[in-house]
């Protein structure tokens, strides 16, 4: 049986996300759907690319994601259909897919065809329901990658702000911030000297001497820095909001010497 | 394999909603459960009503839609179950099928039968449970339309708000507002005249002189009037909250003329 | 096909949820996934087990639970592997099962291996994911119990605030409030003598004199006391919020006299 995950900005208040969750059943009634998220930031395309870094590889080779956080819908911004070590993902050229290309082994981006639209479409301002969704439909029913895009295209990449890695010091920044309040940097904890005696975290006014292991390594209240679960540096306050308490928030300056 | 959608306003803090979902599959193991909206405004029957206009007959034929917005459980307002072109609703008879009747080309509404009564129900609040995902849950396992439901039923609808057309004008009103604020009115595109150099599209403070095909067609924060993904006459600011920004809301005015 | 159900207090705005998904499907493509809450109060495992308790035992036998809310993730806390009336619960040992414990006929619960870990574990923040949703995945696919966990263990548990039942006075509390503001106490319903003359429910400023059969019951602004959807004693405003109203919350007293 066909997965198909759906990300969007859509909220679930409007009938939007069953809009496209029909469009996909009707065309093949034996897919798995799968909510992903929805509560993406409206038009907030970096936070969906982010999310969708999250788990696109987690998912068996097959699974068709459809993703959505598309401000340009209708206009000229091109719809693609992406093959990305095996997965399928299909959803607007805006950049939405920037850290699918960045994880990925092996990707490449196509156009889907102008003709690859829903029969009673209406309008031009829900191309989730009337191209995309549509598309995913047709794919998991057995439309092959050709029958959908044929030309190869060189698609849109936000720079993944990389960190400035030294022998002793590392500079980065918060690249998210999560439901908890925990802030997750862009740096590589395997880069960080654990062992060092004189090991500092820095970000905002917030100090910290050591990498811990597990969020309750320390009593509650207290700050926090360990391996996140990407592998990144992440900043934390057991049972509380490090990014409210030290009022931290996306791209400010993290610091690590030793 | 058999579709059962959900929509209800239960929210998913509490566990009303994973509650249904278990009596359905308890009944029919192979069903695919789906999620529309659980978000519908608490004990808002007319937007619960917009919201499955949205996505009710995009679904296949054979699809059970459970719909419960439902202030009145437990009272003497009927359990419903409706055919509507081929598809399956199950609700109570409060007027959250308004606009399924309103689109659907055929369609016949039955009292569902006392005895469709969950064996372990419990009180009278949550027919939901015990009476509507129940029910669902039989006919997703083969229970025959007659099984569950005899006596046909004429059912509570709500008057949709007729647009008052003219030839050169058009006085219509706003029927929902949208996640992204945009509003949505209930004029339909096809009938206004776009080629006129004298269109002029109000709403309270809001003046618009032309159609547009998306969002992105005017810069960031401009105004917009564009054919919606119904095909009625929409109201946005490109990248922003036409609805915050100009106070409109539900049931205000809108008129075209040209 | 195996049903998979997913509570966490994780939301859906991060990607959280979705990579558990991922894992399960990646170890078991056939399987159903189904959303029970993510909205359970970041950190709060007594609302995390008053929601689960209200599901649990409506899915099908062989029905895989899910259920991480975990601030002591990482710990020493044990994850654990729960057999409850022949459905699976897997999760943290830190009393979010407790009302599983107290609701089911026979349970038993077990230690995960520590050898049960997702190959590409990282990090020891996430074992939601590296952990069990990978157990599930693996007892989906037809790992046996045995697999994944060996040693019984006597898991934490919460006491139940049981209700203090004389003859013609029960004194309790408010156990749960719920999206629409009604109010759930711990008495049963069954033991309150709803044919006495002098019946009188008390909670903060609210007195009621009798048992309601359903939120209709009373006029719209009215309080109603009623037999809820577990069977306990439930306070209420048709279409209103009691517990703002009155000024209701978690474990307030509430006393019923006849």
């Amino acid at each position: 049986m066909k997965i198909v995950t759906f990300l969007t900005d859509f909220g679930t208040v409007d009938g939007y996300v069953a809009a496209m969750k029909g469009v996909v059943v009707e065309a093949c009634p034996s897919v798995q759907l799968v909510d992903t998220s929805h509560d993406v930031p409206p038009q907030n395309i970096r936070a969906g690319a982010w999310t969708l870094r999250y788990y696109w590889n987690l998912f068996p080779k097959g699974t068709i994601h459809v993703a959505v956080v598309d401000p340009g819908v209708g206009s000229r911004r091109k719809p693609l259909l992406v093959n990305a070590d095996g997965r399928w993902l299909i959803g607007p050229d805006n950049g939405l897919f920037s850290w699918v290309f960045e994880t990925a082994q092996r990707w490449r981006a196509y156009r889907i065809r102008p003709t690859v639209l829903r029969p009673d479409a209406v309008g031009q301002t829900f191309q989730g329901r009337d191209i995309f969704a549509y598309a995913a439909g047709l794919l998991a029913a057995g439309a092959s990658r050709k029958d959908l895009a044929d030309s190869v295209v060189k698609p849109i990449r936000f720079d993944w702000p990389k960190p400035n890695i030294r022998r002793r010091r590392i500079l980065g920044e918060i690249i998210h911030v999560d439901r908890f309040g925990n802030v997750i940097s862009n740096i590589p904890v395997e880069r960080v000297d654990n062992n060092s005696q004189t090991l500092l975290i820095s970000c905002n006014q917030l100090q910290i001497k050591k990498l811990s292991q597990f969020y309750t390594s320390a009593p509650g209240g207290s700050t926090l820095a360990l391996c996140g679960s990407s592998g990144l540096l992440e900043l934390s306050v057991n049972q509380g909001n490090v990014a409210e308490l030290y009022g931290i928030s996306l791209g400010d300056a993290v610091e690590v010497r030793w």
